[in-house]
């Protein structure tokens, strides 16, 4: 299954020529997660070329306008293009008033069901079958939530040779058993289980996306082994002080967080407008946690598979 | 007095890659007059790099969200640009119950005081000494205004031989004569008015802003002798129908409703995302009056003072 995450937008509270607004979208084959919908969200997806067809679940780290504005504009725009398909949207409390707010002032009509699922504290909040959403709270100057995508693991690796000489006839039975189900022999009854003729399971794909936040203590066990640790870097080092009085994080706070969860690999986003260049908040976290890039609106990352 | 009008978004309810959602700044010295602010309005004028200083009106056509869903935003980022100067907002009926809304759910705090005013219906909306807003109730799907920016007439051309030649002296008197005001001889009390030294009063530029709407019959008199009509010209014209029944326009329909009014020139705006090459736009509408351009986002066009 294929997974790629686009950065729609990496600006910080207010814009610039280079950043929109928050937004980050995981694409896992046909189904589309957004993190956060900054203003313009809907033209940075146009430009992006992701599609607004697609099965969408939204997830909203705060209440805060720059991470919410560009939401109704996206209802509407899906609703103009005749959706049908439901939208789900995750966040704290407050949203529902917000999309009535929006629908009794800008009168827009939706073809489509918006299902508001409020988050309150940690968990699973979503649970499918091949992944699950967590949430878990943050600390920002309101309620706030970072969230994971989570896969569950895959079956392992399956050896034809083994299934062979076990005699399982190819076709359906070798299906049930690459998918992790077992065999069962029609007339012996002879049970044969996915781990006679595979590999140990195989990971699933993990991503965190913070939104905006302090460091906070439950992040490490939250986010623990993430292939993609998605981190807010609002202000470098020498402006601790901003980042604390403002509930945001520097590079090597970051940088800090994805080496206490044993992270695979660190992207910084939601910077502020003061950076044009973002060398400095690049090597800030990299002196903690080498394999760290500092996102730009539109990059692309895919996640391959794990072997 | 510079004056240039800057097309912030050009595209109609659904942005693409090329045009943002409707608003037009026209900036006359130091002022700006915004009309429209579709969502990513603060960031075509942080790329325009108009300034967010300046002091501010913004008149808002109608109550829908493709034209209404960047005033938010814009207002937050003027905020933590720690504005102190006042915001005027001009809009039909509904525009202080969505602020609340906005104050509510998402809680953004101001540092200036925005002033509401409601538009209700034909006339002079806000009168300074040297121009005036005018509204009238244009025809869309919901209650919606067309704005015109007009300036007042100049005082006529100042022949500073016929001063001389009437001994009025040079420095504080002349500048009273080519300001309009009269100069009296301090001694023997004879009145020398302004049109004893100068041309004839030299006309005020024109600008009119349609908003969404079908085409109507006041409008010829509304928008006469413009300098410039920026019409809605959402559909082409074989789209007429479905223009009707949106309450949009054609190109032939804006090119009609310039020449009625006499207009000098006509900029078509608001292009349903369905146009990548606005061509056939063109042509259409200059059949009808021939000096008409299609805007594309950051479009800027100077207006010279008349001679």
């Amino acid at each position: 299954m294929s997974m790629r995450v686009v950065f729609l937008g990496t600006g910080a509270a207010v814009p610039t020529a280079m950043r929109s607004l928050p937004a980050v979208l995981v694409q896992r084959g046909n189904e589309q997660f957004l993190f956060d919908c900054g203003e313009a969200v809907q033209r940075q997806m146009i430009r992006a070329k992701v599609g607004l067809h697609k099965k969408m679940r939204i997830f909203l780290t705060h209440m805060h306008g720059d991470h919410v504005l560009g939401l109704p504009g996206l209802l509407q725009t899906m609703a103009l293009m005749d959706r049908t398909k439901p939208v789900a949207v995750y966040a704290p409390p407050g949203l529902t008033h917000f999309l009535e707010c929006m629908q009794e002032t800008l009168q827009f009509q939706l073809t489509f069901e918006v299902q508001v699922f409020e988050v309150t504290g940690v968990g699973v909040i979503c649970n499918e079958e091949e992944y699950s959403i967590e949430a878990v709270p943050s600390k920002h100057a309101i309620k706030s939530f970072a969230y994971a995508f989570v896969e569950k693991p895959r079956a392992g690796k399956f050896f034809p040779e083994k299934a062979k000489a076990l005699g399982v006839p190819k076709g359906e039975a070798w299906g049930r058993l690459q998918h992790g189900r077992e065999y069962v022999f029609p007339n012996a009854g002879q049970v044969i289980k996915s781990e006679d003729v595979s590999g140990p399971p195989r990971q699933g794909r993990k991503i965190v996306y913070t939104g905006d936040t302090r460091p906070f203590d439950a992040f490490a066990s939250f986010a623990y082994n993430a292939d993609l640790v998605i981190h807010e870097a609002t202000f470098d080092d020498s402006l601790i002080e901003r980042a604390e009085a403002d509930g945001h994080s520097t590079p090597s706070e970051a940088a800090t967080q994805a080496k206490k969860a044993n992270a695979k690999s660190l992207v910084l986003t939601h910077i502020s407008a003061r950076y044009m260049d973002t060398a400095l908040l690049e090597e800030q976290a990299k002196r903690i946690f080498s394999n760290t890039i500092v996102a730009e609106d539109l990059l692309e990352l895919k996640l391959p598979l794990s072997e």
